[in-house]
């Protein structure tokens, strides 16, 4: 599983939670982070790197554990990859189109927004559904800086971005970004009882279970899963962070890799 | 001049507007913006590759015109260098200490804050001189979204972020981000009157006249100056922030530059 940074690990959390019996290993690509601001040919070379490191330890299936990079590289990314590959932005619109029949909103990064992704995996699972996208760039470094859902600054930030969704009320929202699962609480107080909040990471979860299984891939044991994670920054700051993201779930282990070096990493034994 | 991304532009504005007829080579690696959330190595790291980049374009000087980077690589950058290296950390702690004699406010980065950075340059330039330094890690992304300090969010943040610095009353309060000019209007309505705010990115300014003068290097005639920039990320988005951040002042040419690049980079003619 790769993601641009620490927010891939609400991910791993909840297919650990379905699958504790996997080993993963985990990229965070902390030195690049934030991905949602940048440019789609950007995002895809850092994505495309992204893979090819995880492609070293070879792997049975690739997670991109980050809407940012499932938007802008998916077809890439799949291309690319002699393995199978799970984004999360494809189960995520599923699962809110079984959700509710009404319109759906979704919560994103600007490149996600302005990808259109959503609003096509939306309409391929249930054309003609009407999408309201919302790009909320101040959720990520709001997260990142360690606010949550009581702080005053949190609730004003979330007020100005729901305020549209506040008006169409929509049947369900898609948190569309991995750290956006931490705010969930406010964001779901704001937006009412009456809406669904889905969980892109959840989602995307069961579909690695599914495909899994499908594929006869699944290791069945209950648990046991190693959680290996590489981070391209600092690796005590990502072990810092990580049991928050994670659940509560620790890394078995934090190792540093340079950006340079994810192309030609050759992982030890 | 290298930055981060492109808040360095504003320290642009400031160059120009001292020396119009300097020809500026102004590189921004808004692919791995922003530095300011990483770990000392990495900044260093990147921040070495900006110089190489630089270098290749044969400068007569070289300016940081990025906190972050001044803050974690300057002595790594001076003894990488050829030509002279003008930061903006060490001039701004100056001009703050030659406009006040008691107490000194500083707004910067995690990273920049983190370093310790400009509490040493104050020291330096006024042994015991008391420092209050705040990190404010939301401004970058509040101003790359393109909110101004009329925006209700902005203000609730800084009130949180100038909690520390109202009740303190510093004489002077240093702008440790380039990307704080853009807020200035709003921070000194905060902070009152009293407090004079120091723009770091206008200190380095007179900084490097001073050098280019006194080794006999400034371009004399008043303008006709080029600026030429170039991005690890998109040249279009690049080009239409430009103009706010560098206060009217349009590049000449923006080109894409890939980072992995930079460290190889031979200039065209």
């Amino acid at each position: 599983m790769f993601d641009s940074g620490i927010g891939g690990l609400t991910v791993v959390a909840e297919i650990m939670r379905a699958m504790g019996g996997e080993d993963i290993v985990y990229l965070g690509d902390s030195a690049r982070v934030p991905y949602g601001i940048k440019s789609p040919q950007t995002i895809q070379r850092f994505a495309v790197q992204d893979l090819k490191f995880l492609l070293s330890h070879r792997p049975k299936m690739v997670v991109v554990a980050c809407n940012t990079a499932s938007a802008a590289a998916i077809e890439i990314l799949e291309s690319s990859s002699p393995v199978v590959v799970v984004d999360v932005i494809r189960p995520g619109a599923r699962a809110a189109v079984e959700a509710v029949s009404g319109p759906i909103g979704v919560l994103g990064t600007e490149a996600t927004v302005a990808s259109g992704a959503y609003q096509r995996a939306i309409e391929a699972a249930s054309p003609g559904r009407e999408v309201l996208a919302v790009a909320c760039p101040l959720l990520v470094p709001i997260v990142e800086e360690g606010r949550d859902g009581d702080d005053p600054i949190v609730l004003h930030v979330l007020c100005d971005y729901l305020r549209e969704l506040q008006r169409a009320r929509p049947g369900a929202v898609i948190l569309g970004c991995t750290h956006y699962p931490l705010l969930a609480g406010a964001i779901g107080k704001l937006l009412g009882p009456r809406v669904t909040l889905i969980n892109s990471g959840s989602a995307a979860a069961r579909e690695v279970a599914d495909v899994l299984k499908k594929k006869g891939l699944a290791n069945l044991r209950p648990q046991g899963g190693v959680l290996r994670c590489f981070t391209t920054d600092n690796p005590q700051r990502f072990a810092r962070l990580a049991e928050r993201f994670g659940g509560g779930r620790k890394p078995d282990g934090v190792d540093y890799v340079a950006t340079d070096e994810l192309e030609a990493h050759v992982p030890q034994k």
